[in-house]
């Protein structure tokens, strides 16, 4: 249990750290051609994510993702007592891994992003990308269980490109990015309406998954 | 069969979402770097087809295309009456992903494309890129059959990039691509050569995997 | 027999096509970036390979380069006649790619390219790329034989990169692109030596090969 | 033992001439656009990574990197005098592929970098890439080991663009690196901290490695 706590932990240190150092390198070298930029972003972390969920897998379930942690909890995979353990645990290893993104790059701990994310369109991105992410998740754990690595981390450098918000599609990382001013913030004031998406978004995936594999209920 | 009709219209829609969105955000982005603009919608587009490929590869066989779907029912691998049911859902799904991707980006929701895709050149592409996957999808289902859904994902990377016509080689996207003036887009009236050169390549790649692979005959 | 001939045509043809149409896919849309040029190039041509090799490997050994029939020849895997004939399918499969690339972007069919690629600099790059090619491919083979298709596609990625000549390391590649006056081509007059470099790296591949993996010899 | 030292120095050799030849290529083609160059940088890099850990690990591991083979030493998965010898192979390899990269690309063969990379941010920077490396290599040969190159493939295209130094995360490769006055150079005075912060890292990844996957004490 404290392993995979720690798992939890540890690896959204590594996602949420990689998200916006790679955001902050990007900015600094693209010079304005933010194709680019947002193409280092997603590249980036697609590769953080297939090793940490590779390697932690086995441990915690990899979730770094509260609208994940949900949906298992929907599914009977784990007691609501360690649902809500691995949420701090995600929000606390992740606003580390941005307040130490800042520290590498020489930028103030502590920020509050201005970056103004809103309006339907982005709501509608965020809903989504985060059914289609839980869609992915429980459809290669029925289908190609071996293959959720590899199928999580494409899945997410595509949502990236095709949504408009660039998919956040996790309330920790929506939270933990409002904490920091660059390339990959949130404003404060835009972040519940993501989070309320995304849960949306989440539950929607579920409803898909059930239907379409044919998901087995547990009790 | 609900379940494997549900897999078409899904995979179709976030495949088609994915094409037309990722070509959204690259052209907004790229600030007329079209090289760039072709890199990220080409990545996205591969890594959001691996996804839908491993999960729903088993559900329906992941065609999310009529050209495929073609082919398969001349193989005698599925019915008449669901090959045309697949080739509706697919339609279905994929303008409902484009219509989703405009949603997401703001743009009106209905839109005609204005951007001229003809001549011998494209044309011979469009042969070449249907031509190739279908090999690819026959050949590897019989030599390395796991490794499917990333050399699929992989071909189509490679033919958006060495097919002039940036390779569509789908008959359902390329109608769906017609109702989106946007990167992605193709003029409604250069719709009809596109398929029948889709088709063509299709039958040739047929003929190539039968003799290079020595499929078997069914009944 | 035929079905492996046939294979290393195709294979050619699909591989060659690859390399010209995205090089002058690159040099049209980057507009004078050349660095995202060479990216497109890189990720197009891999990505190709992956492919080809995955279907084909199991059908001829998907060689696809007279370098890599020679090593397989030195190494008594396949007969003398074999050899030749595999040389000649490359090189006619090949160069008809190279065409159907011209055709595809509404160029003359028939060019020489006047792209000088020469020096003691590029020899050493053509040297070390080959060396490395056939150093993978045995070493793969010997150690982990199912990865040779992704790690022989990353390392022609990587060998994109980081020689000075680009890695053709394919004399059948390195004539045909003779044929194209494009991004990929190289001036007829320069051909011959970056041939004499290849087959030098190879053997040198072959030699670094038999020591490292301790390979069993064949009579 | 002889192959697998001679592994080490072939290995360093292929991996530090593609570090340093793709800066090169990267500098010279980007005209300025940095991100686009630390892009083909990354990738050229996690791409090579992974055909040599592929083929080499079963000879000798496939560390390349002093700051892994001390790990390995403190795990006792190696004898003191295989981890020197290990040590002088990689830097011997290692300076060998650098000047190569410098012949083949017409530069000077003897150079000493002018490029400062100091400062507090780097060093985190340092500290944090050398410590994910060693978690990810631990965890995953303990979980899932036949991902271990792909997964250190991936995290390294990750960490060149989370971290700010652009995740050097080796010794050797930051001494020879010192040697080269391109792109991926480093000047000779700010090599000792950096090798400091790698050190240090590298103990606390293998801290966090076992508490998290529990590994077996070895005696």
């Amino acid at each position: 249990m404290r392993r995979s706590i720690a798992a939890e932990a540890v690896g959204s240190f590594f996602l949420f750290a990689t998200v916006v150092g790679s955001g902050i390198m990007a900015e600094r070298l693209s010079d304005g051609n933010v194709a680019v930029a947002l193409l280092g972003n997603a590249i980036a972390t697609g590769a953080m994510l297939f090793a940490l969920i590779t390697m932690l897998g086995p441990i915690s379930g990899a979730h770094f993702n509260p609208a994940v942690t949900l949906v298992m909890r929907l599914r009977k995979d784990l007691a609501t007592t360690t649902a809500l353990v691995f949420i701090l645990a995600q929000l606390a290893g992740g606003i580390a891994g941005v307040w130490t993104a800042h520290l590498m790059f020489d930028e103030p701990i502590w920020q509050l992003s201005t970056k103004s994310r809103t309006g339907v369109g982005q709501w509608a991105g965020e809903f989504v990308a985060t059914s289609g992410l839980v869609l992915t998740i429980l459809g290669t754990l029925k289908t190609r269980a071996h293959l959720v690595p590899i199928s999580v981390s494409l899945y997410i450098i595509a949502a990236y490109w095709f949504t408009s918000s660039t998919s956040f599609a996790n309330p920790a990382i929506t939270i933990a990015r409002s904490l920091s001013n660059s390339f990959a913030g949130i404003a404060p004031v835009d972040v519940a309406p993501f989070i309320v998406a995304q849960i949306l978004g989440a539950l929607s995936g579920l409803a898909m998954a059930h239907f379409i594999f044919d998901l087995p209920e547990k009790r």
